[in-house]
């Protein structure tokens, strides 16, 4: 390999920096994080914002029919496929400055300094901002680049509304990003900085996170139906306390989770209790199930093992138990030719990585349908995420944008 | 023991049940419960009915300023103290037709049977109807007989307010139910016939519960924090998850219980889980904890285990749990002389009967602070209380009665 002129070649830590800030102004909370939901008013705004960054930087900017925006940098060679990067500017009710942004953000800043340094790419490099990822005011989450990518239809995602019924279609046209273009085309590859939303990074004291692949992951939805009946007069013998077998199953989901090394989790995050009254033993309690694992071996283990022990369950504790699984999402590796083009990047900027499997879906997952892809995490604090705390340093943010300067050059080609 | 011609003395089934299906249509829900909220119209119109039934029986009606009812039937000696019985007529907001009200309606039968005969006392009879036992539109639970009884304070109980911020004593005055009566005075016994409000009568085929005391219960409330974190990105191991540490719990209580035999009895009915979100691991719980035993050794045992408990999941789960205990009430054994009364009349009158101890509190413990009192119960079906399905059968109900008149009329004594 020839030694590359632009090895030393780094982003603008500053600039990325005080771009994310004037960003996070729109839809700032009150306590440090953002509210700028799907195709609000907000949600316009900071799409606005955007796009008079990407055209003063030259872009060619295109609107999709589901609203993706997509800014594009020409290449020297017009037959070749675009190497994409990017990510999402919506966020959670109560969000945070970093999820999402950093990437459409880091893929910015990767055009800048390529305008900067007058380096132009063979390929033409395009930054994408997918509609909806959130899935918090429309389900489902990641509408943008699923329909991009084939996986979710165009016309039923339209046809989706929030919680008040207005139409996704609506809410673009009424932001005016009900745009002209069918989503999809061809890519050479797609590439996408994210902070990890995880701990795992801080704990090790490691700036990059060498993505391999997203977990595969398995949701349910549990009822248990025992007994309502009164606390005081019930002797414990003949009670049939549907929260006592829901807490003997949440047990057994952590167990169950932990036996699955390496990366085996199993989360019950909601429960609603019937009647939840402080001198009735409780009659019902629906309870959910989210499995994760990279391995789909796992997953079947832990399906398998959640049905026996509702089974075993039935019977110790004199309940019905209905499992219903709702979701079902197979791990997905990344392509290994990106993914080792990120841990050498890392490892020739000199930062320590480690390589990690995503926990989270991002819209990396669903553009692994129809082209190469790949992903760069960096630290979180605290591996703190959809929370106003959401925070990161401007030195690991750097990291992972010089990462990705280098791998989408290294794909894009440098024209000569 | 002089044989007593009135031994084959019986209430009346039909005229009991019938009256009690009358005033089950005040109130009637569609599944065939009832909804008599305390003091609400309706209450109102539950108790005018009771009166004009009383005073048609030659009772003379008191009210007290607390609102309790006392339907007086004269004695022939007016020097001594009145034998009692009563107990209430509202309800839970989706309550039955036998909660309370069968101990009023007994107690009525009793009266119409004695006049029926002929039959006159030497002490006088009282008939109460106490208000706000169920403690569901005001806090707290047994208002009426806790201020007769003299522990509860009768400007504070008047002062006390509904969820819309409506006064007891505004809600007295506007049913008309505002007595100018001093609540309280001297009796020689109290009785008081309930429904089981559990299993146990129904389970063994008994048709009389000889009640010997209410248990003791302690109730508290539990605060339980973790950390709130990424169900996908979040390792099983860095977790500090609450609903873990809670499920661990509230098995943890349901083995105390079943530790203190015979009769401990431990529930957690509410929790409330933050932010309840089926891709977020717990970052809080809070819950209640309600133990019940008729033995202060074991409530002070199970009080040690469940402090124990948090102590060891504050460190095995990581969370800080925080206990407050909110209400302590001592077991309270009932009067000896009055229990075997209510045994003695079940085996002459050839009932099956049980001894058993109340799990729940009712206005006969408060009543056993200022006289010696006692409680008869019959069964329920499966148990069922504090619910639409409530229900009981003619004969018991009329089974109880008939116990119910015996010992009242011993202790009051025939005049010949």
């Amino acid at each position: 390999m020839i030694t590359d002129p632009t090895i030393e070649l780094r982003v603008n830590r500053e600039r990325l920096w005080s771009s994310m800030m004037d960003l996070a102004e729109i839809g700032a909370t009150p306590k440090g994080g953002v509210c700028r939901l799907a195709l609000s008013e907000l949600d316009g705004a900071g799409r606005d914002l955007f796009i008079e960054w990407a055209r003063s930087e030259g872009c060619e900017v295109r609107v999709d029919k589901v609203g993706n925006i997509i800014a594009r940098r020409a290449g020297t060679d017009p037959s070749c496929k675009p190497v994409m990067t990017g990510s999402h500017l919506d966020t959670q009710p109560t969000g945070g400055k970093f999820d999402g942004i950093y990437g459409v953000m880091a893929g910015l800043e990767v055009i800048r300094t390529l305008n900067d340094q007058n380096i132009r790419t063979v390929a033409p490099l395009e930054l994408a901002v997918w509609t909806n990822e959130e899935g918090t005011r429309f389900s489902p989450v990641m509408m943008g680049s699923g329909v991009f990518s084939g996986v979710l239809s165009l016309q039923d995602m339209l046809d989706k509304t929030d919680s008040e019924g207005i139409f996704v279609k609506d809410a673009l046209r009424a932001i005016g990003y009900d745009g002209e273009y069918e989503p999809g085309h061809d890519l050479k590859a797609y590439f996408e900085a994210h902070i990890e939303q995880g701990p795992v990074l801080e704990d090790k004291s490691k700036t990059i996170g060498v993505v391999t692949g997203a977990m595969g992951q398995r949701w349910y939805d549990i009822e248990i139906v025992g007994l309502e009946s009164h606390a005081g007069s019930t002797p414990m013998e003949t009670r049939r306390d549907a929260l006592v077998a829901a807490s003997r199953l949440i047990v057994k989901v952590n167990e169950i989770a932990r036996e699955q090394r390496p990366d085996g989790r199993g989360t019950v995050g909601h429960a609603d209790i019937f009647p939840n009254s402080r001198n009735v033993i409780p009659g019902q309690v629906d309870l959910t199930v989210d499995f994760r694992s990279s391995s789909e071996t796992c997953l079947r283990d832990m399906d398998r093992a959640l049905r026996d022990a509702c089974g075993a369950l039935e019977l110790s504790e004199n309940v019905k138990i209905q499992v219903n699984q709702i979701v079902q999402f197979e791990p997905r590796p990344f392509a290994p030719t990106l993914v080792n083009a990120v841990r050498d990047a890392a490892l020739k900027a000199g930062y320590p990585y480690e390589d990690i499997v995503s926990g989270a879906a991002h819209d990396a997952v669903y553009l692994g349908y129809v082209t190469s892809s790949a992903m760069i995490f960096v630290p979180c604090k605290g591996g703190i995420s959809h929370n106003e705390l959401e925070d990161a340093t401007p030195e690991h943010l750097e990291a992972g944008s010089n990462v990705l300067l280098h791998v989408m050059l290294e794909q894009a080609g440098i024209a000569r």
